[in-house]
């Protein structure tokens, strides 16, 4: 609900701010008032009247777009989606392509046939690309549709031609790399307030802090959408791997010298353009990252991420649930557990602990998660260090998505294994926010980006599957079952 | 073959520049160091090793191209060319969509032999945009391309697969239009120079002139070449249509106030990048600037260019040459031509103009045209003026192209009317160098872009066949044979 | 205190910023380690090894004195000052001025008595402009003497060389002037948020707000300190003369079109620069500021300010303590002001409005105001709205600063009255804040800049002390005892 | 004659340029058609309508003076610099100093007295900076009167004003540097083609070379003067110290790989604004871009310049025609000299070389440089490269100013002593150009900046006179006369 408002937030500055424009050049278009919106896009598409005046019949359409509810834009693009490629001028295409004999005929018949499969939405899609902020206005589409086309199966298809041409426009070779800093235009600021998603920034201090001498912050940003970055990485440059998120935002920590950090850590990446999921740049973006800050800091001699875990404790919870869930750990873990925790008052008052013991492990583990801060009581949270720990081993290194037998269950794992990185450490307490807490039971991890083995890690995870990980984490993953 | 070698140099230069940047990714290139150029473009579409690892192939294949000699770059873009599309799968494909019952079906199918079709080839080629220069490279291959393919079939496919990206990259949404004057860079300034082929710049003073501050210069860039102007246009801002431009270019006129021009002379389009011939933005370019000037100085009214008749002596020799010659000229015109000019020598030492009396009208007016510097001869060309002036109205008003009946035959005409433009005047003695007296006899032509008629006129030649023209010019061309 | 804690800290944050760059300058200094800084000053003055050299010593100085705690800065500045021009050199001089006789021999006579009247501090204090951030240091510098000299007459004399420098470089021709928005660094709003003293600052949500489209501001920089604003001016664009700085201010109000805005008000102009005390740019600034906005906005029909009255509540306040305080308000005046109270508890209880009857009018006056949130109080505000404008009336155009019969008490009036504006309106309940409330009894003022008589304006209120306000206001302020 | 209507060239440009500011800005001032030059310069002193008016009178006077021809200049300047302190204030404050008895008393009166002696006129001349490209107009004003002063002591008086302001003003700590390359706007690598004097550059050819990615070019720049290079340096980077200013500037050669040089010449420096003679920043530009090369090219080892000596053929000359030219050289050196030259026609016809036999060494060295083109005699040319090398190593280490016995005759050799360079080697056939051959009898000279001694050597020279040289030059100096 707040994303649906947010979304349309989103367009509707997007409109005001090029209303103007649009309006005069929708103004410019000549032609019957009682036109409908099928009729604009067929006049769009007859190109009649020449570019210019296409270009103002794609301002309308968008002018007219922006100006519909929810149940207006439906139809207004289940209306462009009916522009579809002609049955017969395809099957004449096929035929030809079928017939053809020699190697050159058929050279030419498949490239006219690749012609008459084009569809004219697509024709229809390109032009709003010429007009102000049109870019813009195709990106905040496909994100809009992504969120209303629920089931339909022609917006389906609709946004899957916006995602193709989408894809192509903002190739990677497209875009620009440009660094961000306390110097950079608030306007261009405040976007990051709102696309951080990772690890909000809470105020103005907090996000200077992370801009300050010994952090860095880069974005990929569009020609066509100068004003928008499309996905940025936070770092912080420190000696050795970072082990808590909590210290590396800490606003009243010293600045640290950065050229005399040794690690560079990666401890926040977002994506920034809804519009553009699936089409990822965050792959490129750490390892331009990664060369940049080689050249501008000798001193540096290891790029590490500093990640949540964002499926560990459904999958665990999950898992304990489950009747398997017993054997994720053993009874003497789960004896060191009880141990560790106050007699419960009403195991008390019922005459000791005789009740505690008939648990299960897995019970006993269930019942101290749910101990709100259990993090802070020391005897409990160093006995769950170990199970916790290793138990994130397994699932890091072990379990799978259910789509996908060779893929790491975990989504943030998985991106960085399909980078190239290795999983280097699991930090205990590494996130003790609200977040962290439930969604990572407060653990971190740092994936190693090794400039050396990025290519053969990348290939290893890709072609086989493997995971590349430090020993001890190996180790502890071991006798999974 | 001056051509050639300056097209090899517009390569090798760029090769001189991205060389060090090139090899340094090429050297990172992991592989056997037999690799053929074919299996180089196998690794490379392969993807192995990730993205990065395959723009270090994309860097090592364009560095191999440029070390290569013609032959050697003829094999290498035969090999491109023959990564072709899947026959099998291709087939398939077909066979799905013939087969689709329902809609979503048939969406679906249609979509997956759309990718079917894709050629490999082609994403080869995109993967070019990834590295330094890559754009430059692209368009600079085409070029080449275009002059080596020479009827060969297999270059031709590849040729139009390139130009379909290239079209789709420079789709003129991604231009940005800058101004170009005296404080523009002068390694951009001397590009200009190179560039500019209809009237060219002969020194860097001849330059100044046309950059000072009653002049106008702009060019579209493309984000990812922003050093090279795509095409440019040069600006007069004068009292009047301008009729000579001679007069325009003479760098000793007096610099005239920009505010009190009335009248915006185009004198000058030129395409530079001829990897993008096909691909056109003239007409965008044209309107763009209008709509530029006339927000600067409120003072103008009227917009017109100063142009060639690039085919006008051509058409007229070979028609002259042709037997209907005679009708292209009257008894009348071809008497008062002979009264104008001296006795010739030869006829007088033979007794007198009998032998001139013999000429047909055509034969007459050849022979006028044969004198070297006519146009200096006031009383010939006194005589001249009204016969040239109407034959050079017939042939922009009523001269079809060989290849379309509506199609003016003047390519420049043909660019200014399919543009909106009309035929406003024809200037006599209005380019009186030598190229121009050679392939326009001296004449030029004022073509009126009216920003309140473009779109009609627009509509009418490229809809009907119409031209429009002012109405003298009309009286003019009418009556012809 | 604070301002103490303060300025140390604008010199210690420069200190942190600069401290690399000046100790690597520092130490290429030759020289004993013993040298007290009267040494270093000298040998920094004597010019030994060139002017890098010369620049090292400097950049040593500097960052020795910013090393020092208060006592040592004193000591420091005292050695300084005592950089005295040779008393016998400025005797010889003077006698040959006076014994000059011809015109040429007195002229370059005075000149030599120039030069040896030139005191060496002068050129030592020169000398920290050649080093990094040198002219920030000498800004601070000059700050830190008018808070630390307190009577020291050699300190005086220092700081007033220093302050003839500085209004040398700071000479308004060598200013720029800079719009600043939303799309600023935010380092540089930052320092907006710290200067702003008019009207608080309170969140970046309130700063955006007076960076919006229907806003303008303009500050004033030198080459010299770049990043450093030394004057802004915040301006909204309204229709109207604005009345209330709470509702400029007001962060939910709809934003206007500034197109359509007919009147400029300048609400805040804020001195950034300490050590430019008595160096004004202000008049300049809003001259500039008019003739800008008046380029870009020709709906603009008016420029006024919304000021504060900032001595008026004082002045009241010491004139109704003062016998002759009951000439401010009539008798008439009080019983209507007490008629507009409720009965006091007190009174009543003690019998009735007997003990308030025997008030004198200065008494009511002092007592209401003495309400806290009176303004609220309608039947009250009512009572009081007259009397206090006319009260501030009076005060604007009657009263007179005590150093200057003829210059206006207020400072604020007198700012804008010598800039050759005129007091055009006064606005009850212009600023309810507490700040307001406290200073100005909640008035505004509206200071019109009429530009086709400023100048007038400006010689009347200069030379003959006369202040042009509105008619109402001279009504108002006539019969002034 | 030429100089003179460059400079007058230089003045009207800015005219042209500025004038319509000027125009709109003199056409606000309210005052009398009537009023002389004098009464509109008091008229701005007074001060009457602020500083806006006293702006617009500024350009007014500014305009009036630019319209004036040669006389009426003389004249403005004449009145200009009557405008002289006022001698009984300079007396009363005169015999305050004298009757001071404390310190306090006495810093107070000289402040007075200080401002007591400054001229109006000097007020009037810092009027000027606050009007658009007031600076540059100060600046080509010095020039024009160093131009027109001629003995004029008035004039002189005013100049000596001006020169102070200036010099305040273009300190070097308000100077930028800047790199210029080939990217560079046209219009400013133009002013360089204009203001270099010291090797001409010919074509836009030879300045595209002097820019290649071998060379380097850096100017200072005031910021209130953005389009004014104030001095710039060409500079060369090589292997080894070069050796001939030809094959520097040769645009055949081919570029060298910067990042392999081990030397960086300073080829040309030249200052562009006459009116800041006397105002040096060479030696801190020289230093600066010491400091940016070592920063860049961390393969450059030494840095040195190839430069002229300009008055060692003057001054050789002289010596030779003055008696005690004998003793330049040895009979020894004088027999070599006439063997290599082939015998004399007029002698061999008179009967051998007894004529020649007859001369002396002084003869023999002059009657060999009369002769044209001799450096390209292969025999002459040997016979005098070790007679010339001495010479010129004698002149440079040797020969003294006239003004000064401590400081070197040449002024370039004085130049670059003075900044701490050593005279390195001396090149023969150096500079084969018309130029250098008649100034410097075709040598030239590497002087070497060795960055650990460029202090030493400075105070040594400064404070001394020695000069510091290789051994090898000082060996050639020894045994002078």
């Amino acid at each position: 609900m707040s994303d649906l408002a947010e979304q349309n937030g989103l367009l509707d500055r997007a409109l005001r701010r090029v209303t103007s424009l649009w309006r005069d050049m929708a103004d410019r278009v000549t032609g019957s008032d009682e036109e409908t919106i099928e009729d604009q896009m067929r006049a769009c598409l007859a190109g009649r009247g020449g570019e210019v005046s296409a270009r103002n019949r794609a301002a309308k359409l968008a002018q007219a777009y922006l100006g519909l509810d929810t149940e207006g834009r439906i139809d207004f693009l289940r209306v462009l989606a009916g522009f579809d490629s002609d049955p017969a001028a395809v099957r004449i295409a096929m035929e030809r392509v079928a017939d053809a004999t020699d190697p050159e005929e058929l050279a030419t018949a498949k490239g006219r046939l690749r012609r008459a499969l084009e569809p004219p939405r697509v024709r229809l899609l390109t032009q709003f690309t010429t007009i102000p902020d049109g870019m813009k206005f195709l990106v905040d589409l496909r994100a809009e549709m992504l969120r209303l086309m629920d089931g339909d199966k022609r917006l389906a298809v609709l946004e899957n031609d916006l995602k193709g041409l989408l894809a192509n426009w903002f190739d990677v070779g497209f875009l620009e790399l440009k660094r961000i800093d306390w110097n950079s235009p608030a306007a261009l600021l405040e976007k990051l307030v709102q696309y951080e998603a990772v690890h909000r920034i809470r105020t103005w201090r907090d996000l200077k802090n992370r801009l300050d001498s010994d952090r860095r912050c880069y974005a990929f940003f569009h020609p066509r959408m100068p004003d928008e970055p499309l996905i940025f990485v936070e770092v912080a440059l420190v000696k050795g791997l970072a082990e808590s998120v909590q210290r590396l935002l800490d606003e009243k920590a010293p600045v640290q010298d950065p050229a005399r950090a040794d690690t560079a850590i990666f401890y926040s990446i977002n994506n920034c353009q809804r519009g553009l999921d699936g089409i990822s740049f965050g792959n490129f973006l750490i390892k331009r990252v990664v060369g940049v800050l080689g050249g501008e800091l000798p001193g540096l001699k290891a790029y590490a991420t500093l990640s949540p875990i964002p499926g560990f404790s459904r999958w665990l919870q999950n898992r304990l649930a489950a009747e398997e869930g017993g054997k994720l750990l053993s009874e003497e873990e789960a004896t060191a557990l009880r141990a560790a925790l106050p007699p419960p008052r009403d195991a008390e008052a019922a005459g000791g602990t005789a009740v505690v013991a008939a648990e299960t492990p897995a019970e006993t583990l269930k019942r101290i998660l749910a101990r709100r801060g259990w993090f802070r009581e020391e005897p409990v949270a160093r006995a769950l260090e170990p199970v916790l720990t290793r138990l994130c081993a397994g699932y890091l290194l072990n379990e799978a998505a259910s789509s996908n037998p060779k893929r790491a269950r975990d989504p943030v794992a998985h991106f960085h294994l399909s980078n190239g990185a290795r999983v280097e450490r699991i930090n205990w307490r590494g996130d003790v926010s609200e977040k962290g807490m439930k969604e990572s039971a407060g653990l971190m991890v740092n994936y190693l980006y090794d400039p050396a083995r990025i290519e053969d890690y990348h290939e290893e995870y890709v072609g086989e599957g493997k995971r590349p990980a430090a020993t001890a984490i190996r180790k502890l993953a071991r006798g999974w079952a």
